[in-house]
């Protein structure tokens, strides 16, 4: 095969240069996808600037991957050349562990990030064991669809695993890439979404997404006022907040759980715990077959991220642009 | 009816003396129970201390409480006078709310505390609405069943709520007046149980409980070795811990409960609940089938506190004792 070409960090927090890599022979279980999208993640950003210690340079940053099939290795069954796909966070998985063998390859403690020591979707290809490649359908706009395959599924996995139903009470904390993904997936399952900001001006967004109420988390008044309400509470922010407030708009047997990674500890009193069996959690992604659920509501349900569009030769001005989220809501990379 | 003799608090943190009190015309719905047995639950000493700023003075403690029906009101159909009983935590409940509909009446925000607001059982009689005196199966002693009703329900429902199962692995944190009872509930669970004390000298008794295995919490060393093993950590303790080191003890969607409360926020990144599923979450009591539920439990497979016994008259000296925590394991008022 010829090299692949892409754009990659030569070092900490540098901005992308274009790099090409030998990809060697395509394994047997693999697929190498012609992408055509990727979405600018925050974590690509923070695997940019190794903000959690475990990049290594060069590497090519993306996961929210959606092209199509180039080519299959000689055991894959599930795809054929030309049929178009996504690929998200995780690009393989041990296949044989407790939680690869319950459908929770995202818990697999060898799970291989698609970006993380390895080569991600800021390029023309991309290679992943064929587990990973997951059918888009064709309701599905790619633009509108890359954000999904790594930020929607943060969202929709929770929602889906904490039973989030048409008698829920959902808070979505920060409107942002994530949250505004969120608030639709809300919606979908039946919910009555309330969305937190700090930012007043993100009201008339919120709403129009779907959220039926707006509270602006800097107003003590307002977040007293939907205390004991909530069913359950998403954080998607990566900024610190009074987390024991978010516990008090809990009902009892309520959750607060977070996909945005605060980064001071969470700090709250065990009593309102105790009191009302209320709970803490977190939601790592989602398996394939997670991935595949939700591509199917988003296409019967018209779920789709709001996207800012820019050439691939443009990363960086992405990146940059991400980085003072100037851009609402989400970043994808066209080649 | 005659009036009630029992030990009141008369000021905070002042010593028990006694105190009369008139009990009025007994309600349709009410029973009043002939105690012989009462518990000391460190919620008492909480009370009488005012630590929760709750209490109001003079109130008798005691909410462990066994006894006989010495008589129904007039619409008391589900028990008889003579009838052998229990009164835990909960005396009262508004019984229409959503939690009172559902069997949680312990989340009914009108819940009424046995001896919260009202006297409780460190007397020779009390009062409850019927639906919370629970009949108590023949096969149990009453000293040892006693202090079940509020210490065993508190360890028992988040086992049960929590789905703990024969393919589990539960830690119990603190062997003391809950934590003995936890472990002999988690093993009658069929989990594998282990034992995390500060105090070395515990291990004895812990296994000789049922643990199969012990972990001296202080030892760093020791906390490593069960790094990533459990489904589900309960904590039975009242003081602060690095509860970081906890979290780092669970599995995959594995939980850490809190029904003892440390005194400071519980402070833990967030990180490790996301990349692993993983939550906290507390547990108040459990509802009157719940507590019908852990007796029978209870009885079938011989689960009994370990108690020492003092007459009620020595009730002071029993609540000192405790407070020293020279009790092994859970100080009963005999009548």
């Amino acid at each position: 095969m010829s090299q692949i070409q892409g754009l990659a960090a030569h070092a900490a927090g540098a901005e992308l240069l274009s790099f090409k890599y030998d990809p060697g022979e395509l394994g047997a279980q693999e697929v190498e996808i012609a992408i055509s999208h990727c979405g600018v993640c925050h974590s690509d950003l923070h695997l940019i600037a190794n903000d959690w210690g475990i990049s290594q340079y060069p590497f090519i940053p993306g996961h929210e991957i959606i092209g199509k099939v180039k080519a299959v290795g000689a055991e894959v069954r599930s795809l054929t050349v030309g049929q178009r796909v996504g690929l998200g966070w995780q690009s393989n998985s041990c296949g044989i562990c407790e939680w690869c063998s319950r459908g929770m390859e995202n818990l697999c403690p060898a799970s291989e990030g698609t970006c993380v020591h390895r080569h991600g979707g800021y390029a023309d290809r991309v290679r992943a064991n064929a587990r990973f490649v997951i059918p888009i359908p064709d309701a599905l706009e790619s633009e509108q669809t890359a954000p999904l395959l790594c930020g929607g599924i943060t969202v929709y996995n929770p929602l889906r695993t904490h039973g989030v139903n048409p008698s829920s009470r959902v808070g979505i904390v920060g409107i942002g890439g994530l949250g505004h993904m969120a608030i639709q997936f809300a919606r979908v399952f039946g919910a009555h979404v309330t969305a937190f900001s700090t930012s007043a001006g993100k009201e008339e967004e919120a709403r129009a997404l779907g959220a039926q109420n707006f509270v602006n988390s800097r107003e003590s008044k307002a977040m007293k006022e939907v205390a004991g309400s909530m069913d359950f509470v998403l954080s998607t922010i990566n900024a610190d907040q009074d987390w024991g407030v978010y516990v008090q708009t809990l009902r009892p047997t309520g959750t607060l759980c977070f996909v945005g990674v605060p980064p001071s500890p969470v700090s709250v009193h065990a009593f309102p715990l105790i009191s009302g069996l209320r709970s803490i959690s977190g939601n790592p992604t989602g398996s394939p077959y997670r991935l595949k659920e939700m591509l199917d509501v988003a296409a019967r349900h018209g779920v789709q991220a709001k996207t800012e569009a820019f050439p691939l030769s443009q990363a960086n001005a992405a990146i940059d642009k991400v980085k003072k989220s100037k851009v609402r809501f989400r970043a994808v990379l066209v080649n």
